[in-house]
């Protein structure tokens, strides 16, 4: 099996992961400490998705720090196939949970203006939180795509 | 380069085309009907990333009856690298755009009530029309996947 950057078992790979579990974790804390977040579905399945996609990415995080510790290879076929898989998913859930979230703070921000009416709803933090899960996505596609290219060159 | 069900210039793969451009154009054609869309942006972007979505389909379609009726192949890496990019990138913006487009109506539906309290809102014709371009992206991602597969197996 090929090695790429962001292999599995490799310093990239690890650094991915924590960047996603970063990312993650911080999207969240963000949107939790925003006024009336929880009225809106939205927001609400943001931090399911952002919540499941951190517990994933730590699950990986402390297998890669057991691979390197130990040298084991992670590039074994059936191991990588579970990767990719669970990859994917979580990829399309933050980008689905990324982009609507960002349809209905669009929708408050322009062409409802509630931000400049109502002064106490947090806008700026759905946005920081929205940010965030954008580049928790953006890392994961990444070790999506590195997965998914491993599986396939064998 | 293999040949897996959906590869371009192969009936399958021109199914698959066919069926991208149908329920990309009844998607832009359902929300066209709907009155008062023009007010949210995410149902315009919608409209725009199914434009898209459908004139990239419409353009393989054509290439792919051009490569059956000449018996030409079109399994050469240069080309399915072009494809990869153009299904990624439409895939992503089309996804991107039903998970807004779901995000606003979900919020009009269940969180504002909205649609019981005005009747003139079409919320039946926004849920169908996200509904086919959720259908869209999956057959997209069918594509998608295959270019990246026959791409990566070289």
């Amino acid at each position: 099996m090929k090695v790429v950057v962001g292999s599995p078992g490799t310093w990239s790979g690890l650094l991915l992961r924590v960047g996603q579990c970063a990312f993650a974790g911080a999207s969240i804390g963000v949107m939790l400490s925003a006024y009336g977040f929880s009225n809106y579905t939205a927001f609400c399945y943001l931090i399911a998705s952002m919540g499941l996609q951190a517990l994933w990415s730590f699950g990986l995080l402390c297998l890669d720090i057991f691979a390197l510790k130990y040298e084991r290879d992670l590039h074994n076929p059936l191991l990588v196939s579970l990767f990719v898989v669970g990859d994917w998913v979580t990829a399309t859930l933050s980008l689905a949970a990324a982009c609507s979230s960002a349809g209905v703070t669009v929708l408050f921000v322009k062409d409802l203006n509630f931000c400049e009416k109502y002064h106490q709803f947090s806008c700026g933090r759905f946005q920081i939180s929205i940010a965030m899960a954008f580049v928790t996505w953006l890392l994961v596609a990444k070790s999506s795509l590195v997965m998914f290219w491993i599986l396939a060159s064998v």
